[in-house]
């Protein structure tokens, strides 16, 4: 039997109605003749009223007391789930993390995981059961249970596909698919039909919230097909797999504005050896995470530094800046905190020559002034001031055709 | 290091406020040198709510899902109460059923306890924790949550202190004990500062909700001490205890109303071998539980059956018995479902002549009429017409001094 996992997200199971409209869809795969395991999140709110009774008796609790909490929204929703997959006529059975034996590290609240156990599953299955498995969850090895962080109940879902050699990863979502930008903000946006992992990956990464990065790069491990599609209308979605040849016609497939940056530069840093590790190590014992390192040499013996950093590390960053500026002798410290981020991504790009010339035009053009550039193999970024940011994605999408299917570009 | 466990009800965690006056005084008894144990049950109203939302998809939802889903409340107040106590300053690890491995039978919903995992809690209550475990709950050999039913969580707690030893098992409740006679009916009623096993069995199975029989039935078994005491204030409970001799010299410890009962009668049955057993199986086939039956002969080859049972049960009740009144030649069958029990509860009985005697005639000068007897060693139960159950109570507890403590009485 094939097996297919189909992963609703909290907003597709947010209440009575809506879990139902899941189980219909559920039932119709597995009447299709597909194996079906289906991983839930937490119903709607219910995650963020649990965090605000924690903190209504702590301020910061403890993280093994928070995964203890949390994880039962999941179970609320599985349980149920099966509930009324009986009410229409199916057998299933809902499995917590523990019950499959998802068994992941310590790390509370973002546990990484090492281990799935597929026999359960495969029983229930043959037994002609629909199986629902709670997301989001596992347990390490003295039975804890431990959260898998941000983007976790995706992340269960496509390492159960790897787990049981499903045939897909369906994701349901409230959108219908992976667009070439954020239709909110660049209107002619297109559905993409299939996107590879490591554009996925880029998206991702770079300002596209469909899904998170961690799901895809288990996805792109394990080679499996992953299916984002609409929980509300029964369309096809967007199709994340490995890359095929004619990708590579496509130069960009998306574009992405990822806001809410800070950047902080340190002017005239002494240029010897060691000095860019104290300072890195330094933002990293504040738990700060750092991107787009630029350092730039402004004399025999002086650079400058700059990195990006999200805006909820700025204080936290900035604090350690200040304590580590004198040890690094440098001249001054600036700040800016109204930057975002545009990034276009393509696998093309490994064989086509004037890209980033194409997107630079495309910004001059549109009188957008870039503060600084990064890129990858497959993706230019170019930080902004926020501001300008959706002028910028609309120049930048006009300019690569992303208001077009890949077939009808010219 | 002596262990006590300590049970918190629903509405003793009811919202962060009550949580926190529970972990003050768990933190009191822990400061005291005990290792301190807690038990709790569900959030005030959040298993009726998570009744509610199984109904609205499923008005039949299967058991085991059920547990699934219901066990998560007592797993949210477990975490919550870790975190209260985390805050107050004490490290504190709250631990499901599973974790614990309370191993119990597979019948969902009222499953039994086969086994509780000690080791546990000892190793945490060693590094000095306070262990936080949710009642009410277990898993059964395939790691299926199961729940306990009714009175689930004191059957827990008291299971707990059975299994480790425990010094006492405190159940905290919106009560400050357990009193003569239920004070909303009889004004005079005075608490009890200790009482039997025994007599408390009998109590809780006649009417007195302050706990339920199993959990008692456990503490018999194993001889542990409970204390049932007020969450609310700092006073002297309820001592429920293995009898000592001076127990006998008190011939009534308690006297309770049981409401809510039906009575049916069948009029005339052929007095032929197997006859009431054909009866009593096939009310125990249509899952009524029937108690207080009473056969009388009328002629050579006739007798009259009549048996009591809970209002809710009528229905089904009535339906089996006019399947089976056929065929067991049965001339008439009558029900009234305005009854209740009145009954009467001390050791002393087994060693005082008399108490019947005394109890009727207090009836009589009440002009209560009785409508049936029955007895066990230590009880006496009279069914009243449920309008002159509180006349009937007043009556009893006059007469037997129910307003006086025991030392107190004549």
């Amino acid at each position: 039997m094939e097996i297919v996992v189909q992963k609703f997200g909290g907003t597709s199971v947010a209440d009575a109605e809506k879990i139902r409209r899941a189980a219909k869809r559920v039932i119709e795969t597995a009447e299709r003749g597909f194996g079906v395991v289906v991983v839930a999140s937490a119903r709607g709110k219910q995650t963020d009223q649990l965090v605000a009774d924690a903190l209504e008796l702590n301020p910061n609790p403890p993280k093994r007391e928070m995964d203890q909490l949390l994880s039962t929204g999941e179970q609320q929703s599985v349980s149920l789930f099966a509930m009324a997959l009986d009410a229409m006529g199916h057998e299933a059975i809902s499995l917590t993390g523990g019950q499959i034996r998802m068994v992941t590290d310590s790390v509370h609240t973002k546990a990484r995981i090492k281990s799935i156990g597929a026999e359960r599953i495969h029983e229930h299955l043959a037994q002609g059961k629909i199986v629902i498995v709670a997301g989001f969850q596992g347990i390490d090895e003295n039975e804890n249970i431990t959260t898998l962080g941000r983007g976790g109940s995706d992340t269960t879902a496509v390492a159960l596909a790897a787990t049981l050699g499903a045939r897909c990863c369906e994701i349901y979502t409230d959108v219908n698919g992976i667009y070439s930008a954020d239709p909110r903000v660049f209107k002619g946006a297109v559905k993409l039909d299939q996107i590879c992992y490591d554009e996925m990956l880029e998206l991702a990464s770079f300002g596209a919230s469909v899904m998170h990065p961690r799901a895809i790069e288990c996805g792109k491990k394990y080679d499996v097909e992953i299916h984002v599609r609409s929980s509300g209308e029964d369309t096809e979605g967007t199709i994340i797999t490995h890359e095929v040849p004619q990708m590579e016609g496509v130069v960009v497939s998306g574009a992405t504005i990822q806001r809410d940056l800070a950047k902080i530069g340190l002017v005239g840093v002494d240029n010897s050896p060691g000095n860019a590790a104290r300072i890195f190590a330094h933002l990293a014992k504040a738990k700060v995470v750092v991107n787009d390192i630029i350092q730039t040499e402004i004399s025999a013996d002086k650079a400058n530094l700059s990195f990006m950093i999200e805006i909820s590390d700025l204080a936290a960053a900035k604090e350690a800046v200040d304590q580590i500026k004198g040890e690094v002798n440098c001249d001054s410290v600036f700040v800016r905190d109204d930057i975002a981020e545009v990034s276009v991504v393509g696998v093309g790009m490994r064989s086509h020559y004037g890209v980033a010339e194409k997107m630079f035009n495309a910004l001059a053009e549109a009188r957008v002034n870039i503060d600084s550039i990064t890129t990858s193999e497959i993706r230019i970024s170019c930080a902004v001031d926020e501001d300008e940011a959706e002028k910028a994605l609309e120049a930048v999408c006009v300019v690569f055709e992303l208001d077009k299917s890949a077939v009808q570009r010219s």
